[in-house]
């Protein structure tokens, strides 16, 4: 049992407090980047079985065609939205992480201030300011029993998601302080994601959920609707059922100082991470030898790289993305590492499968999990290849670019026609922006 | 970390294998007990605030009006009903209780089967046998690891509910074993609820949560949803997560042999169960002495009584179930304790007010939690009552009759002109009946 403590009321008055002045200029761009980068994987995860049966279903009862899809011609109720935008951007895998925490904070987020945007006016300054407060609360919340709490079986996305959605949507209604503990109370109470569904389609309920009942706890708060005054530390609150001595002073130390968003990493690629800076290595030298056969690949890193991904036979798309054997074959063959490059498909493509054997990973503990060496065979030469700090990594983030060109590959995969740059260019102008009702509906392709 | 077994796997396998003549016909008859004793405390809880709020909100965005809510004219999609009639059902602790896990059994899973039953034909045999199910699916999920569960501040009724409603609403969908397995991993991802909600108006939304999402899990699997083999006693599973060192063998030991459902205790007073006894003594007294001056009340019960409910000076409706001073002297001013004696109004009901400080508490060891004596002085004379077994206790369960008089008291309170016979005599029918889709609408006051 828990002291009670003020915890609650401290993030409330936090957020119901800042401006968008007291947001620094490296953390109202970042969340342009987390913006940009969501566009990019829920593009590539909105046409996936799970999004399609959960649309499918949720159809069945929506009113309304409230709010956009990204990537999808239809509509739906904003709550509806809220769920299947998060489902879209978290299914691959391929969406932000909070790097202490292990987060994908931008997936429960985003989706749901996106979804509230098309019921009321909100301006671009006011999107990307809930944006970063629902981030950072929590962020906090997470960073304080972490990593425990993945440790239990909890996955973390989907159980502090919602917080992230409550807090950032309630901010977006103008909330006060006892109606954000109040919408923080809502959200405690509809906590849940469990680890052993990950690789399922199971998996997207939790992370859509987060989003879809954060949203829906601040709605209701603004209609009255009261919770506990200590849900996250109360005596039988979150922290007590769902963390194990957590550290308090993690959610409350340096609030309005310091930024959680700044710690946001982006994926280049929708595989284990550890599998990165070999596929950076990989696809440098294929685009510098477009048309070398490859006989042999040696790759070497740290104990974890093979501990996780020495993998040489897959038979899913999913198990393909802890296969290191799978993942150097692919990118040789088609020059590239996107969502098309882990599918069921490519795995069993012939091209694919026979390179897969001629790959051998040696584990050198000299190595960090972001770096690697890969020796390439091809027309009887050896090409030595170094990474020592993974695209994508604290060290080496994706540039502006790189996010840029993540968006543009997406939108193309899923319509060649689609003109991705008048999204583009609205998400880095977002803060210009005076109603930012039209933003998702940039995402979906026309004609 | 749990070994792997076949826990979900067996319970699927118990569900779609269960026919109706399985079920003997005292465990059919409790079914439809618990379905009268359903409608009485949803009819007591659906004008409650957090009902009124959380159905002006779920308006905003539900599409059809596909389900009844019951005791009132509006009509919901399915899912919406679900949630709205089970938070109606628990919004005043009035509902019926599991012992041994103090799950509320009923409120997450019939409203579920109820809302299903309007949107594909369902027999009252198929509907009472999924209720059967549902109900045995979550006592049993919840038995492995009570009371540690409850006692680590897990809402038992809302985080095993949502199993009893996707298992219960899978029955009826006609999932197979596979299917089964699917929805009960959806809803385990899905499992939540914090006790330090009760009292707040938060904690009708984990269990609505419950009766909703374990409705949408079964919908989902029927669509080709997957999820994991083992959710319930995985790796990372719910018994992981929310469980601490479970006993397997509950779970399983005597699947389709014994039934949960004859566990089952239903509520006469909405107010703590300890208050009970002393509440039958002193009603049955005023019954024979309606217009006695009461002066003096002296209780006598377990030490449990004073512990929980001596609590001479309450401030809310809320406050009030658990304060026996408050309970006698409402039930010595208006002969009865329902619903409208544990109310804000009554607590500050000046005749009551006054009655409530000639109450006093004596503790005694001897007295079992449901037994008390009660010394009323009146007009000079001192009355000694006794109960030695309250009503709705397992040894003196609450008979048919009361159980109907209970429903027809909600039913009078909310509307003096609902004839409620034809809810009664189709509850009691419930097995002959070939389509249940009207059988809520019964619930609904015309005119």
């Amino acid at each position: 049992m828990l002291q009670q403590v003020d915890v609650t009321r401290r993030l409330a008055t936090y957020v119901a407090g800042m401006r968008w002045e007291d947001a620094p200029p490296e953390v109202r761009h970042q969340a342009k980047r987390s913006f940009m980068n969501l566009f990019a994987v829920a593009l590539a995860g909105c046409r996936t079985d799970p999004v399609e049966i959960a649309l499918s279903s949720l159809q069945e009862f929506s009113g309304g065609k409230q709010a956009t899809l990204i990537g999808r011609a239809e509509r739906i109720d904003a709550l509806s939205a809220a769920f299947l935008n998060a489902a879209a951007a978290n299914v691959h895998d391929f969406c932000d992480t909070h790097v202490a925490t292990v987060i994908h904070p931008t997936a429960p987020v985003a989706p749901a201030l996106l979804a509230l945007a098309e019921l009321r006016k909100v301006s671009g300054s006011e999107l990307l300011l809930a944006f970063i407060l629902g981030n950072e609360v929590q962020a906090r919340i997470a960073l304080a029993i972490s990593p425990k709490h993945y440790d239990k079986g909890w996955h973390i996305t989907s159980t502090c998601g919602v917080f992230g959605a409550a807090a950032g949507a309630g901010k977006l209604l103008d909330l006060g302080e006892h109606q954000l503990v109040s919408a923080i109370g809502t959200a405690s109470t509809q906590s849940s994601g469990l680890c052993e569904c990950l690789g399922w389609p199971a998996k997207s309920v939790s992370v859509g959920n987060a989003a879809r009942n954060g949203l829906w706890s601040a709605l209701l708060a603004a209609k009255g609707f009261d919770g506990p005054a200590e849900p996250i530390a109360g005596r039988q609150g979150f922290y007590n059922a769902l963390g194990d001595k957590p550290d308090l002073s993690r959610v409350t130390d340096g609030l309005g100082e310091s930024w959680e968003i700044m710690a946001t990493s982006y994926k280049p690629y929708p595989c284990g991470f550890v599998i990165h800076p070999v596929l950076d290595c990989v696809l440098d030298w294929r685009r510098a030898h477009p048309q070398a056969a490859v006989t042999r690949v040696v790759v070497r890193g740290n104990p974890l790289l093979a501990h996780r991904t020495d993998r040489p036979d897959v038979a899913t798309g999913r198990e393909s993305q802890v296969s290191v054997q799978h993942a150097v074959a692919a990118a040789l063959v088609f020059g590239q590492a996107g969502v098309d490059q882990f599918t069921d498909a490519c795995v069993n493509d012939p091209r694919v499968l026979a390179l897969r054997r001629t790959v051998e990973v040696v584990r050198d503990e000299s190595f960090s999990t972001i770096a690697a060496n890969v020796e390439i065979t091809a027309g009887g030469e050896v090409h030595r290849l170094a990474q020592t700090a993974a695209r994508g990594s604290d060290v080496n983030p994706l540039s502006d670019k790189d996010l840029e060109q993540k968006l543009r590959t997406s939108a193309a995969a899923l319509n060649p026609r689609h003109d991705i740059q008048p999204l583009i260019d609205a998400v880095w102008a977002l803060d210009k922006s005076p109603d930012v009702a039209g933003l998702a509906a940039l995402a979906v392709p026309r004609g």
